[in-house]
């Protein structure tokens, strides 16, 4: 090994990817598009591609059993997965899941997580085909592949926005950030006093977003019933900000978001505020929606227009006007990613 | 959770998947075989199938940093994961590989790890098309999954083995353990006394078997050449003894495996007796040996006799007849695997 000392955070998630799989080259016919998006696209007929995508979930980094049932871990763990192939406009198919735990979990509690994931499968509609189980030296990890399908002229990249598209939101955001810090709140209560019930009134909503998020599997159906293809499209799972800059970069394109036009909730709101959050940056920067993000031609505004799942947020720029969320006052902001970087904690 | 506390190791690694996915039902009409072979295998064209195979490998329960190199390890962890689409007599095109690393590792210790990755790609000619990479509050983890193809008619299972069909090892067995066994001595001596260098002379065949097992896509080529289309086959993972059990139970058969014809290196067998290790014990139980178990009908037999690839071990019974080991004196010892099953650390 090299002698040279270079820390893991000075590069951060995304671009540590890029930095160690820099020289690698496809080369297989089949592969038609490797890293970089939601999910792989590999060719599979004249009409039809796959979609390959697989995340890993690890106690401690992504998950808290103090707070997170193991059949809601189970169930997330799934609908992540099959939130990355809705992200590239297809429906997952099939999944595989390994796990490694340790012996300090019984079989009781890989029941729990099973149960879980079988639930998510059956209300996802998704096979399970395959996995591995191994024993850890400590804690739970989860590693999951989701495969799904996709017409070729359907599938929606990161990289096709366009100046003067819509910038289009699915759902409300916040909500599972600020679910979390109630949980947080509580978990340290219990630790001070554990005889203290944790207190959560009032909170359900928020909660639920953080504990069982949805892949929003209907958007993709609601998209091809109004005919909208979007120009680009991702998921939110590190934050607003961090993923429009994604579809930003991928498109060369810029962006204006309007503060005053981000979807979030009542109850989000108000507990934000409880805790002294803006509720705007929880919107922002909290991560773990879910929602879809995508943009769309002006020409299909009118198809969107009025639906209930859809807020647009703001529109695309040349990529010279910059990337700005614009505030109350009309004040531009530059956009800076603070989403999650695991390897900063 | 149920109060009732039941040990993982009480179900050990293969019952414990099967317990815990029972429940579970294919919906898909693209998945023709989930859980329960090498890969999974799903349908994408009418004369194509795909195969789908992932394998978790964790630090401390997989493999030791303290003798595998990182870029050993990052080639093994590819190899490993090929094997499995050989195993199906397909042809692995892509890979996904996630990571969980904790801060300890520093960016040039991935740098090997993807270097090892890189050259297995290249020389079993897949492409890298996603991953994952995260934090993780102890050791590495590595998650591979990998695809591939093959064509609907050549695809081997687990369960197609049938009376008086002939069984066929590639390569030589035991090598992997025996070669773990001088690993793992030297780094006994080296924890007793760091100056001391270690003594791997002579050993170089076994050594390398253990840290950079290469997959048998050799293999799956000569069979397409030969035009033999094993009735079953499988990766010698856990042990040649483990193997067998799981083509005789998927294919309802008993078997005779013949002590005198297994194929073990002499170098394996020298550094066996080294350890007062029986060489025959190290073939049927050490595990990690990457070659190919298959059955093929006995009118095949003349099309690989003499391949110097190819042996011959044994032959398959009626499920009647039972499962048998038989030694140089005739002597018939019933069949038990004795392969790796992590949950009894």
């Amino acid at each position: 090994m090299s002698e040279q000392r270079t820390e893991l955070d000075k590069l951060g998630e995304f671009g540590l990817i890029e930095h160690l799989t820099k020289n690698f080259k496809n080369t297989q016919s089949s592969t038609r598009l490797g890293i970089g998006d939601d999910a792989a696209v590999l060719s599979i007929s004249k009409s039809q591609s796959q979609l390959i995508s697989t995340d890993m979930l690890i106690e401690g980094v992504h998950f808290n059993l103090m707070y997170m049932p193991l059949k809601h871990l189970g169930y997330k763990a799934v609908a992540v997965n099959v939130s990355d192939i809705c992200a590239m406009n297809g429906v997952a198919e099939q999944i595989t899941v390994s796990i490694a735990v340790s012996n300090r979990f019984p079989v009781e509690a890989l029941e729990e997580l099973y149960d879980g994931i079988h639930t998510a499968c059956k209300v996802y509609n998704v096979d399970l085909i395959g996995g591995d189980t191994s024993s850890s030296l400590s804690g739970l990890t989860i590693s999951i592949t989701a495969i799904g399908r996709v017409k070729k002229d359907a599938i929606t990249y990161r990289s096709g926005a366009k100046e003067h598209d819509l910038l289009v939101v699915t759902g409300d955001l916040g909500a599972a950030y600020v679910g979390l810090q109630v949980l947080e709140r509580e978990k340290e209560v219990y630790n001070t006093n554990p005889n203290i019930q944790p207190d959560l009134d009032g909170h359900d909503y928020i909660i639920e977003r953080q504990l069982k998020p949805e892949a929003r599997v209907d958007v993709v159906k609601f998209l091809k019933e109004l005919d909208v293809k979007p120009t680009a499209m991702i998921d939110i799972s590190d934050g607003l900000a961090s993923e429009v800059l994604h579809i930003c970069k991928s498109s060369k394109v810029g962006c204006h978001i309007y503060d005053e036009k981000l979807p979030i909730d009542g109850q989000t709101s108000m507990t934000a505020i409880e805790f002294n959050l803006d509720p705007n940056t929880c919107a922002m920067n909290g991560g773990e929606d879910y929602e879809l993000l995508f943009t769309i031609s002006q020409s299909d505004y009118e198809k969107i227009k009025g639906n209930p799942h859809m807020t647009v947020i703001g529109h695309i720029t040349d990529e010279k006007a910059g990337r700005y969320y614009v505030d109350k006052n009309g004040a531009a902001i530059e956009l800076t990613a603070q989403g999650w970087n695991h390897f900063e904690d």
